[in-house]
Protein backbone atom coordinates (compact mmCIF):
# COMPACT_ATOMS: atom_id res chain seq x y z
CA UNK A 1 0.00 0.00 0.00
CA UNK A 2 1.25 3.39 -0.70
CA UNK A 3 -0.87 6.22 -0.34
CA UNK A 4 1.54 8.84 -2.18
CA UNK A 5 -0.14 10.61 -4.29
CA UNK A 6 -0.48 10.72 -8.42
CA UNK A 7 0.72 13.53 -9.94
CA UNK A 8 -1.02 14.38 -13.39
CA UNK A 9 -0.52 17.30 -15.53
CA UNK A 10 -1.59 19.01 -18.60
CA UNK A 11 -0.98 21.90 -20.92
CA UNK A 12 -4.12 23.71 -19.48
CA UNK A 13 -7.65 21.81 -18.26
CA UNK A 14 -7.73 19.10 -20.29
CA UNK A 15 -5.92 16.58 -18.82
CA UNK A 16 -8.61 16.75 -16.29
CA UNK A 17 -10.44 14.16 -18.36
CA UNK A 18 -7.88 12.08 -17.15
CA UNK A 19 -8.46 13.11 -13.74
CA UNK A 20 -11.93 11.79 -14.06
CA UNK A 21 -10.92 8.75 -15.36
CA UNK A 22 -8.46 7.77 -12.43
CA UNK A 23 -11.47 8.83 -10.25
CA UNK A 24 -13.29 6.03 -11.53
CA UNK A 25 -10.81 3.14 -11.83
CA UNK A 26 -9.20 4.02 -8.50
CA UNK A 27 -11.26 6.29 -6.18
CA UNK A 28 -8.59 5.34 -3.57
CA UNK A 29 -6.19 6.97 -4.88
CA UNK A 30 -5.07 10.85 -3.99
CA UNK A 31 -3.83 12.90 -6.92
CA UNK A 32 -2.32 16.28 -7.63
CA UNK A 33 -3.06 18.57 -10.85
CA UNK A 34 -1.51 21.11 -12.17
CA UNK A 35 -2.68 22.58 -15.52
CA UNK A 36 0.02 25.19 -17.59
CA UNK A 37 -3.16 27.56 -18.19
CA UNK A 38 -0.97 30.11 -17.86
CA UNK A 39 0.85 29.22 -21.29
CA UNK A 40 -1.48 26.77 -22.84
CA UNK A 41 -1.80 26.00 -26.18
CA UNK A 42 1.70 23.74 -26.30
CA UNK A 43 0.80 22.09 -29.73
CA UNK A 44 2.27 25.04 -32.24
CA UNK A 45 4.63 25.55 -29.80
CA UNK A 46 8.41 24.06 -30.52
CA UNK A 47 10.13 20.73 -29.53
CA UNK A 48 12.54 23.06 -27.65
CA UNK A 49 9.93 25.18 -25.81
CA UNK A 50 7.25 22.19 -24.74
CA UNK A 51 10.41 20.28 -23.26
CA UNK A 52 11.36 23.86 -21.37
CA UNK A 53 7.75 23.74 -19.95
CA UNK A 54 7.20 19.74 -19.47
CA UNK A 55 10.38 19.95 -16.97
CA UNK A 56 9.25 22.10 -15.12
CA UNK A 57 6.08 21.15 -14.73
CA UNK A 58 7.44 18.00 -13.45
CA UNK A 59 9.81 19.62 -11.41
CA UNK A 60 6.62 21.64 -9.27
CA UNK A 61 4.82 18.14 -9.21
CA UNK A 62 8.02 16.66 -7.58
CA UNK A 63 7.91 19.54 -4.78
CA UNK A 64 4.49 17.07 -3.62
CA UNK A 65 5.00 13.69 -2.49
CA UNK A 66 4.20 11.66 -5.27
CA UNK A 67 4.31 8.12 -6.72
CA UNK A 68 3.85 8.42 -10.28
CA UNK A 69 3.49 10.92 -13.17
CA UNK A 70 0.81 10.81 -15.85
CA UNK A 71 1.38 13.06 -18.82
CA UNK A 72 -2.28 13.50 -19.75
CA UNK A 73 -0.67 15.75 -22.59
CA UNK A 74 -0.36 14.50 -26.58
CA UNK A 75 1.97 17.29 -27.21
CA UNK A 76 4.17 16.09 -24.37
CA UNK A 77 3.77 12.52 -24.58
CA UNK A 78 4.53 12.56 -28.22
CA UNK A 79 7.43 15.09 -28.61
CA UNK A 80 9.12 15.04 -25.38
CA UNK A 81 8.68 12.09 -23.24
CA UNK A 82 11.70 9.81 -23.34
CA UNK A 83 13.80 12.56 -22.06
CA UNK A 84 11.55 13.47 -19.14
CA UNK A 85 11.38 9.65 -18.24
CA UNK A 86 15.43 9.24 -18.20
CA UNK A 87 15.75 12.37 -16.10
CA UNK A 88 13.26 10.90 -13.54
CA UNK A 89 12.93 7.92 -11.41
CA UNK A 90 9.60 7.61 -10.45
CA UNK A 91 6.98 6.40 -13.13
CA UNK A 92 5.88 8.14 -15.72
CA UNK A 93 2.95 7.11 -17.94
CA UNK A 94 2.19 9.67 -21.39
CA UNK A 95 -0.97 8.92 -23.64
CA UNK A 96 1.24 7.71 -26.52
CA UNK A 97 1.57 3.84 -25.66
CA UNK A 98 -1.53 2.76 -23.47
CA UNK A 99 -3.63 4.16 -26.48
CA UNK A 100 -2.10 2.58 -29.12
CA UNK A 101 -2.30 -0.67 -27.27
CA UNK A 102 -5.86 0.43 -26.67
CA UNK A 103 -6.06 1.28 -30.81
CA UNK A 104 -4.92 -2.18 -31.43
CA UNK A 105 -7.18 -3.94 -29.52
CA UNK A 106 -10.18 -2.51 -31.10
CA UNK A 107 -9.39 -2.20 -34.62
CA UNK A 108 -11.06 -5.26 -36.41
CA UNK A 109 -9.96 -4.14 -39.64
CA UNK A 110 -6.20 -2.80 -39.03
CA UNK A 111 -7.02 0.78 -40.20
CA UNK A 112 -6.46 3.25 -37.66
CA UNK A 113 -6.68 7.15 -37.95
CA UNK A 114 -4.55 9.32 -35.51
CA UNK A 115 -5.96 13.19 -34.96
CA UNK A 116 -3.72 15.63 -32.53
CA UNK A 117 -1.43 18.57 -32.59
CA UNK A 118 0.57 19.92 -34.95
CA UNK A 119 3.77 18.90 -32.69
CA UNK A 120 1.56 15.70 -31.92
CA UNK A 121 1.37 14.82 -35.67
CA UNK A 122 4.62 16.18 -36.89
CA UNK A 123 6.43 13.43 -34.07
CA UNK A 124 5.01 10.65 -35.56
CA UNK A 125 4.92 9.27 -32.46
CA UNK A 126 1.49 7.24 -32.46
CA UNK A 127 2.35 5.71 -35.84
CA UNK A 128 5.81 4.47 -35.08
CA UNK A 129 4.22 2.71 -32.21
CA UNK A 130 1.00 1.42 -33.98
CA UNK A 131 3.60 0.13 -36.55
CA UNK A 132 5.70 -1.26 -33.68
CA UNK A 133 2.98 -3.46 -31.99
CA UNK A 134 1.47 -4.37 -35.86
CA UNK A 135 4.20 -3.82 -38.62
CA UNK A 136 0.74 -4.06 -41.06
CA UNK A 137 -1.54 -1.95 -39.71
CA UNK A 138 -2.56 1.23 -41.79
CA UNK A 139 -2.24 4.45 -39.94
CA UNK A 140 -3.58 8.08 -41.16
CA UNK A 141 -2.54 11.36 -39.53
CA UNK A 142 -4.20 14.83 -39.56
CA UNK A 143 -3.71 17.73 -37.31
CA UNK A 144 -6.21 19.38 -36.41
CA UNK A 145 -4.72 22.96 -34.68
CA UNK A 146 -8.29 24.71 -34.36
CA UNK A 147 -9.98 22.14 -32.42
CA UNK A 148 -8.16 23.56 -28.83
CA UNK A 149 -9.36 26.97 -29.90
CA UNK A 150 -12.84 25.15 -30.42
CA UNK A 151 -12.90 23.50 -27.26
CA UNK A 152 -11.51 26.45 -25.15
CA UNK A 153 -14.33 28.96 -26.56
CA UNK A 154 -16.80 26.41 -25.33
CA UNK A 155 -17.94 25.56 -29.06
CA UNK A 156 -18.22 21.88 -28.45
CA UNK A 157 -22.46 21.45 -28.58
CA UNK A 158 -22.31 19.02 -31.92
CA UNK A 159 -24.74 21.13 -33.69
CA UNK A 160 -22.04 24.17 -33.50
CA UNK A 161 -22.19 25.01 -37.66
CA UNK A 162 -18.58 26.08 -37.43
CA UNK A 163 -16.91 23.12 -35.23
CA UNK A 164 -18.84 21.07 -37.80
CA UNK A 165 -17.36 22.72 -41.02
CA UNK A 166 -13.88 22.32 -39.09
CA UNK A 167 -14.30 18.47 -37.97
CA UNK A 168 -16.11 17.87 -41.61
CA UNK A 169 -12.71 19.62 -43.29
CA UNK A 170 -10.04 17.75 -40.59
CA UNK A 171 -11.52 14.20 -40.91
CA UNK A 172 -13.09 14.13 -44.34
CA UNK A 173 -9.83 12.16 -45.51
CA UNK A 174 -9.53 10.13 -42.44
CA UNK A 175 -13.01 9.16 -42.98
CA UNK A 176 -12.53 8.29 -46.55
CA UNK A 177 -9.56 6.08 -45.65
CA UNK A 178 -12.14 3.64 -43.78
CA UNK A 179 -10.69 3.79 -40.37
CA UNK A 180 -12.41 1.85 -37.99
CA UNK A 181 -10.67 3.43 -35.20
CA UNK A 182 -9.75 6.71 -34.37
CA UNK A 183 -7.42 7.96 -31.71
CA UNK A 184 -7.98 11.39 -29.93
CA UNK A 185 -4.56 11.74 -29.29
CA UNK A 186 -4.88 15.04 -27.76
CA UNK A 187 -6.90 15.30 -23.83
CA UNK A 188 -9.19 18.35 -25.66
CA UNK A 189 -10.80 16.31 -28.53
CA UNK A 190 -12.82 14.24 -25.86
CA UNK A 191 -15.04 17.29 -25.31
CA UNK A 192 -15.82 17.17 -29.15
CA UNK A 193 -16.66 13.46 -28.72
CA UNK A 194 -20.44 13.93 -29.98
CA UNK A 195 -19.98 15.96 -32.79
CA UNK A 196 -16.53 13.59 -34.30
CA UNK A 197 -19.12 10.71 -34.09
CA UNK A 198 -21.88 11.98 -35.82
CA UNK A 199 -19.25 12.63 -38.75
CA UNK A 200 -17.05 9.69 -38.76
CA UNK A 201 -20.06 7.82 -38.10
CA UNK A 202 -21.37 4.63 -35.40
CA UNK A 203 -18.84 1.79 -36.48
CA UNK A 204 -15.80 3.98 -36.08
CA UNK A 205 -14.46 3.75 -32.39
CA UNK A 206 -13.38 6.58 -30.90
CA UNK A 207 -10.17 5.96 -28.46
CA UNK A 208 -9.80 8.65 -25.78
CA UNK A 209 -5.96 9.03 -24.78
CA UNK A 210 -6.51 10.84 -21.61
CA UNK A 211 -8.73 8.28 -20.36
CA UNK A 212 -6.42 5.11 -21.57
CA UNK A 213 -3.28 6.82 -19.69
CA UNK A 214 -5.09 6.75 -16.92
CA UNK A 215 -6.11 3.00 -16.75
CA UNK A 216 -2.80 2.44 -17.91
CA UNK A 217 -1.02 3.87 -15.06
CA UNK A 218 -2.98 0.89 -12.71
CA UNK A 219 -0.76 -1.48 -13.38
CA UNK A 220 2.59 0.07 -12.36
CA UNK A 221 1.22 1.33 -8.83
CA UNK A 222 1.31 -0.25 -5.46
CA UNK A 223 -2.27 1.36 -4.44
CA UNK A 224 -3.04 3.44 -2.18
CA UNK A 225 -5.23 2.00 1.41
CA UNK A 226 -8.87 1.73 0.79
CA UNK A 227 -10.70 5.04 1.31
CA UNK A 228 -11.46 8.12 -1.02
CA UNK A 229 -8.85 10.16 -2.43
CA UNK A 230 -8.42 13.41 -2.31
CA UNK A 231 -7.27 15.56 -5.19
CA UNK A 232 -5.48 19.13 -5.11
CA UNK A 233 -5.40 21.55 -8.36
CA UNK A 234 -3.05 23.50 -9.27
CA UNK A 235 -2.76 26.22 -11.96
CA UNK A 236 -0.61 28.85 -13.72
CA UNK A 237 -3.27 31.26 -14.28
CA UNK A 238 -5.79 32.73 -12.04
CA UNK A 239 -7.77 30.14 -10.73
CA UNK A 240 -11.02 32.39 -10.91
CA UNK A 241 -12.66 30.72 -13.46
CA UNK A 242 -11.44 27.47 -12.74
CA UNK A 243 -14.41 25.93 -11.52
CA UNK A 244 -16.23 26.76 -14.26
CA UNK A 245 -14.11 24.80 -16.79
CA UNK A 246 -12.79 22.05 -14.32
CA UNK A 247 -16.48 21.14 -14.81
CA UNK A 248 -16.97 20.87 -18.39
CA UNK A 249 -13.70 18.83 -18.24
CA UNK A 250 -14.67 16.91 -15.08
CA UNK A 251 -18.47 16.59 -15.95
CA UNK A 252 -18.72 17.38 -12.66
CA UNK A 253 -17.58 20.98 -10.09
CA UNK A 254 -14.07 20.71 -9.08
CA UNK A 255 -15.55 21.53 -5.69
CA UNK A 256 -12.65 23.56 -4.90
CA UNK A 257 -11.04 26.13 -5.51
CA UNK A 258 -7.34 25.50 -7.51
CA UNK A 259 -4.02 27.39 -6.25
CA UNK A 260 -1.88 29.27 -8.28
CA UNK A 261 1.52 28.26 -9.32
CA UNK A 262 4.27 30.74 -10.52
CA UNK A 263 5.52 27.72 -12.88
CA UNK A 264 8.43 29.53 -14.45
CA UNK A 265 10.06 29.73 -11.04
CA UNK A 266 10.62 26.06 -10.97
CA UNK B 1 18.35 64.16 -33.03
CA UNK B 2 18.20 60.87 -30.95
CA UNK B 3 19.12 57.57 -32.65
CA UNK B 4 18.02 55.41 -30.24
CA UNK B 5 15.41 52.67 -30.83
CA UNK B 6 11.74 52.07 -30.69
CA UNK B 7 10.53 49.24 -28.56
CA UNK B 8 8.07 47.55 -29.62
CA UNK B 9 6.24 44.34 -28.21
CA UNK B 10 3.57 42.18 -28.51
CA UNK B 11 2.31 38.86 -27.61
CA UNK B 12 3.07 36.98 -30.78
CA UNK B 13 3.97 38.16 -34.27
CA UNK B 14 0.50 40.43 -34.68
CA UNK B 15 2.73 43.24 -33.92
CA UNK B 16 4.79 43.33 -36.69
CA UNK B 17 1.85 44.98 -38.74
CA UNK B 18 2.67 48.03 -36.56
CA UNK B 19 6.60 47.69 -37.42
CA UNK B 20 5.68 48.32 -40.86
CA UNK B 21 3.58 51.36 -40.41
CA UNK B 22 6.65 52.49 -38.47
CA UNK B 23 9.03 51.56 -41.21
CA UNK B 24 6.84 53.54 -43.87
CA UNK B 25 6.32 56.46 -41.56
CA UNK B 26 9.53 56.85 -39.87
CA UNK B 27 12.42 54.81 -42.27
CA UNK B 28 15.18 56.53 -40.33
CA UNK B 29 14.62 54.96 -37.01
CA UNK B 30 15.88 51.70 -35.35
CA UNK B 31 13.36 49.11 -33.99
CA UNK B 32 13.95 46.34 -31.55
CA UNK B 33 10.88 44.08 -31.88
CA UNK B 34 10.02 41.35 -29.02
CA UNK B 35 7.09 39.14 -29.94
CA UNK B 36 6.40 36.77 -26.94
CA UNK B 37 6.10 33.86 -29.02
CA UNK B 38 6.31 30.87 -26.43
CA UNK B 39 3.40 32.26 -24.48
CA UNK B 40 0.60 33.71 -27.19
CA UNK B 41 -2.40 34.46 -26.57
CA UNK B 42 -2.49 37.00 -24.08
CA UNK B 43 -6.39 37.48 -24.92
CA UNK B 44 -8.11 35.18 -22.72
CA UNK B 45 -5.98 35.44 -20.15
CA UNK B 46 -6.38 36.91 -16.48
CA UNK B 47 -5.33 40.53 -15.83
CA UNK B 48 -2.83 39.35 -13.38
CA UNK B 49 -0.97 37.72 -15.48
CA UNK B 50 -1.09 39.82 -18.52
CA UNK B 51 0.49 42.40 -16.24
CA UNK B 52 3.33 39.82 -15.08
CA UNK B 53 4.07 38.65 -19.03
CA UNK B 54 4.18 42.82 -19.88
CA UNK B 55 6.32 43.33 -17.08
CA UNK B 56 8.63 40.87 -18.43
CA UNK B 57 8.40 42.14 -22.29
CA UNK B 58 9.53 46.06 -20.92
CA UNK B 59 12.31 45.21 -18.78
CA UNK B 60 13.88 43.06 -21.81
CA UNK B 61 12.94 45.99 -24.28
CA UNK B 62 14.47 48.08 -21.39
CA UNK B 63 17.89 46.29 -21.56
CA UNK B 64 18.49 48.04 -24.97
CA UNK B 65 19.31 51.16 -25.56
CA UNK B 66 15.13 52.76 -26.17
CA UNK B 67 13.74 56.08 -26.36
CA UNK B 68 10.18 54.54 -26.45
CA UNK B 69 7.98 52.03 -26.23
CA UNK B 70 4.66 50.78 -28.71
CA UNK B 71 2.66 48.22 -27.07
CA UNK B 72 1.50 46.50 -29.96
CA UNK B 73 -0.85 44.53 -27.97
CA UNK B 74 -4.75 45.25 -27.80
CA UNK B 75 -4.81 43.35 -24.43
CA UNK B 76 -2.21 44.39 -23.01
CA UNK B 77 -2.42 48.35 -24.11
CA UNK B 78 -6.45 47.52 -22.68
CA UNK B 79 -5.69 46.35 -19.87
CA UNK B 80 -2.51 47.19 -18.01
CA UNK B 81 -0.91 50.45 -19.89
CA UNK B 82 -1.65 52.31 -16.95
CA UNK B 83 0.22 50.49 -14.68
CA UNK B 84 3.30 49.80 -16.98
CA UNK B 85 3.11 53.85 -17.68
CA UNK B 86 3.56 54.43 -13.97
CA UNK B 87 6.88 52.13 -13.78
CA UNK B 88 8.57 53.64 -16.74
CA UNK B 89 10.18 57.04 -17.71
CA UNK B 90 10.67 56.67 -21.31
CA UNK B 91 7.08 57.41 -23.56
CA UNK B 92 4.74 54.40 -23.40
CA UNK B 93 2.38 54.25 -26.11
CA UNK B 94 -0.39 51.82 -26.50
CA UNK B 95 -3.10 51.16 -29.11
CA UNK B 96 -6.17 52.44 -27.40
CA UNK B 97 -6.40 56.00 -27.66
CA UNK B 98 -4.69 56.74 -31.21
CA UNK B 99 -7.08 54.26 -32.21
CA UNK B 100 -10.32 56.11 -30.48
CA UNK B 101 -8.63 59.53 -32.29
CA UNK B 102 -8.37 57.98 -35.21
CA UNK B 103 -12.08 56.30 -34.81
CA UNK B 104 -13.27 59.48 -33.84
CA UNK B 105 -11.69 61.62 -37.02
CA UNK B 106 -13.25 58.56 -39.87
CA UNK B 107 -17.08 58.40 -38.49
CA UNK B 108 -19.62 60.57 -39.90
CA UNK B 109 -22.83 58.95 -38.31
CA UNK B 110 -20.96 58.52 -34.75
CA UNK B 111 -21.58 54.74 -34.26
CA UNK B 112 -18.09 53.02 -34.21
CA UNK B 113 -17.57 48.97 -33.66
CA UNK B 114 -14.95 47.48 -31.40
CA UNK B 115 -13.47 44.09 -31.86
CA UNK B 116 -10.80 42.50 -30.00
CA UNK B 117 -9.73 39.59 -27.53
CA UNK B 118 -12.14 38.61 -24.16
CA UNK B 119 -9.58 40.47 -22.11
CA UNK B 120 -9.73 43.36 -24.13
CA UNK B 121 -13.98 44.09 -24.69
CA UNK B 122 -14.17 43.13 -20.87
CA UNK B 123 -11.85 45.46 -20.20
CA UNK B 124 -14.33 48.21 -22.18
CA UNK B 125 -10.91 50.22 -22.59
CA UNK B 126 -12.01 51.17 -26.32
CA UNK B 127 -15.53 52.49 -25.08
CA UNK B 128 -14.41 54.89 -21.56
CA UNK B 129 -11.83 56.27 -24.42
CA UNK B 130 -14.28 56.85 -27.31
CA UNK B 131 -17.02 58.61 -24.71
CA UNK B 132 -14.12 60.84 -23.22
CA UNK B 133 -13.50 62.21 -26.75
CA UNK B 134 -17.55 62.73 -27.46
CA UNK B 135 -20.09 61.77 -24.86
CA UNK B 136 -22.91 61.18 -27.94
CA UNK B 137 -20.99 58.47 -29.59
CA UNK B 138 -23.00 55.24 -30.03
CA UNK B 139 -20.75 51.92 -29.36
CA UNK B 140 -20.69 48.25 -29.61
CA UNK B 141 -18.27 45.53 -29.03
CA UNK B 142 -17.88 42.02 -29.77
CA UNK B 143 -14.56 39.51 -28.25
CA UNK B 144 -13.61 37.53 -31.44
CA UNK B 145 -11.80 34.79 -29.45
CA UNK B 146 -11.37 32.54 -32.52
CA UNK B 147 -9.72 34.83 -34.59
CA UNK B 148 -6.30 34.75 -33.45
CA UNK B 149 -6.35 31.05 -33.53
CA UNK B 150 -7.68 31.44 -37.02
CA UNK B 151 -5.18 33.67 -38.21
CA UNK B 152 -2.26 31.56 -36.70
CA UNK B 153 -3.60 28.42 -38.64
CA UNK B 154 -2.96 30.58 -41.73
CA UNK B 155 -6.84 30.62 -42.42
CA UNK B 156 -7.10 34.39 -43.71
CA UNK B 157 -7.83 34.14 -47.12
CA UNK B 158 -11.24 35.89 -47.99
CA UNK B 159 -12.93 32.86 -49.50
CA UNK B 160 -12.22 30.37 -46.40
CA UNK B 161 -15.56 28.97 -45.63
CA UNK B 162 -15.00 28.56 -41.71
CA UNK B 163 -13.39 32.09 -41.56
CA UNK B 164 -16.01 33.21 -43.27
CA UNK B 165 -18.62 31.55 -40.72
CA UNK B 166 -16.63 33.05 -37.90
CA UNK B 167 -17.01 36.48 -39.43
CA UNK B 168 -20.72 36.50 -40.45
CA UNK B 169 -21.47 35.02 -36.05
CA UNK B 170 -19.35 37.61 -34.55
CA UNK B 171 -19.88 40.84 -36.42
CA UNK B 172 -23.53 40.32 -37.71
CA UNK B 173 -24.86 42.32 -34.75
CA UNK B 174 -22.31 45.15 -35.42
CA UNK B 175 -22.94 44.99 -38.70
CA UNK B 176 -27.02 45.56 -37.99
CA UNK B 177 -26.04 48.03 -35.44
CA UNK B 178 -25.00 50.31 -38.60
CA UNK B 179 -21.76 51.50 -37.53
CA UNK B 180 -19.67 52.93 -40.14
CA UNK B 181 -16.28 53.00 -38.70
CA UNK B 182 -15.26 49.06 -36.77
CA UNK B 183 -11.72 49.60 -34.69
CA UNK B 184 -9.79 45.65 -35.18
CA UNK B 185 -8.90 46.05 -31.57
CA UNK B 186 -6.08 43.29 -31.91
CA UNK B 187 -3.21 43.67 -34.16
CA UNK B 188 -4.10 40.17 -35.48
CA UNK B 189 -6.85 41.05 -37.45
CA UNK B 190 -5.68 43.41 -40.20
CA UNK B 191 -4.61 40.02 -41.50
CA UNK B 192 -8.39 39.36 -41.71
CA UNK B 193 -9.05 42.33 -43.08
CA UNK B 194 -10.26 41.55 -46.59
CA UNK B 195 -12.82 39.39 -45.35
CA UNK B 196 -13.77 41.40 -42.69
CA UNK B 197 -14.06 44.20 -44.81
CA UNK B 198 -16.66 41.75 -47.66
CA UNK B 199 -18.69 41.23 -44.94
CA UNK B 200 -19.04 44.41 -43.47
CA UNK B 201 -19.26 46.42 -47.00
CA UNK B 202 -17.29 48.88 -48.69
CA UNK B 203 -19.19 52.12 -46.59
CA UNK B 204 -17.40 50.89 -43.30
CA UNK B 205 -14.12 51.77 -42.49
CA UNK B 206 -11.59 49.80 -41.02
CA UNK B 207 -9.34 50.89 -38.28
CA UNK B 208 -5.66 49.28 -37.91
CA UNK B 209 -5.21 49.38 -34.17
CA UNK B 210 -1.16 48.67 -34.54
CA UNK B 211 -0.51 50.79 -37.49
CA UNK B 212 -2.51 53.96 -35.66
CA UNK B 213 -0.30 53.27 -32.73
CA UNK B 214 2.57 53.40 -35.13
CA UNK B 215 1.51 56.89 -36.69
CA UNK B 216 0.88 58.11 -33.19
CA UNK B 217 4.29 57.40 -31.30
CA UNK B 218 5.69 60.08 -34.02
CA UNK B 219 4.55 63.20 -32.00
CA UNK B 220 6.44 61.88 -29.14
CA UNK B 221 10.06 61.15 -30.41
CA UNK B 222 12.93 63.21 -30.80
CA UNK B 223 13.87 61.35 -34.29
CA UNK B 224 16.80 59.73 -35.64
CA UNK B 225 19.19 60.95 -37.66
CA UNK B 226 18.61 60.76 -41.44
CA UNK B 227 19.51 57.26 -42.80
CA UNK B 228 18.16 53.57 -42.99
CA UNK B 229 16.75 52.81 -39.27
CA UNK B 230 17.70 49.16 -38.29
CA UNK B 231 15.15 46.49 -37.02
CA UNK B 232 16.07 43.71 -34.50
CA UNK B 233 13.74 40.53 -34.11
CA UNK B 234 13.40 38.94 -30.73
CA UNK B 235 11.34 35.97 -29.58
CA UNK B 236 10.48 33.89 -26.44
CA UNK B 237 9.67 30.01 -28.65
CA UNK B 238 12.15 28.78 -31.37
CA UNK B 239 12.87 31.50 -33.66
CA UNK B 240 12.88 28.83 -36.79
CA UNK B 241 9.26 29.70 -38.04
CA UNK B 242 10.11 33.15 -37.54
CA UNK B 243 11.16 34.67 -41.26
CA UNK B 244 7.79 32.29 -42.30
CA UNK B 245 5.64 34.19 -40.66
CA UNK B 246 7.20 37.85 -40.62
CA UNK B 247 6.13 37.75 -44.20
CA UNK B 248 2.85 37.01 -42.97
CA UNK B 249 2.67 40.29 -40.97
CA UNK B 250 5.05 42.46 -42.44
CA UNK B 251 4.18 41.96 -45.98
CA UNK B 252 7.78 40.98 -47.09
CA UNK B 253 10.65 39.04 -45.36
CA UNK B 254 12.44 39.86 -42.36
CA UNK B 255 15.18 39.43 -44.16
CA UNK B 256 17.16 38.20 -40.69
CA UNK B 257 16.61 35.79 -38.07
CA UNK B 258 14.86 36.36 -34.40
CA UNK B 259 16.80 35.96 -31.58
CA UNK B 260 15.53 33.57 -28.79
CA UNK B 261 15.08 35.58 -25.36
CA UNK B 262 14.41 33.29 -22.24
CA UNK B 263 11.38 35.85 -21.03
CA UNK B 264 10.27 34.48 -18.00
CA UNK B 265 13.91 35.51 -16.16
CA UNK B 266 13.02 39.12 -16.90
Amino acid sequence: MDNRAIGVFDSGLGGLTAVRQLHLAMPNENIIYFGDTGRVPYGSRSRRTVLNYARQDVAFLNQHHIKAIVIACGTVSSQVLGDIKAENTIPIVGVVEPTCYAAMRKTKNNRIGIIGTKGTVRSGAYEAKLHTLDPSVHTIARPCPLFVPLVEAGRFQPDDRVTQLVIEEYLAEIRDFDVDTLILGCTHYPLLREAIQAFMGDTVTLIDSGAEAAKYVRKFLDPAQPGKGSTEYYVSDDPDSFDEYAEMFLGEPAGVRAQLVEIASY
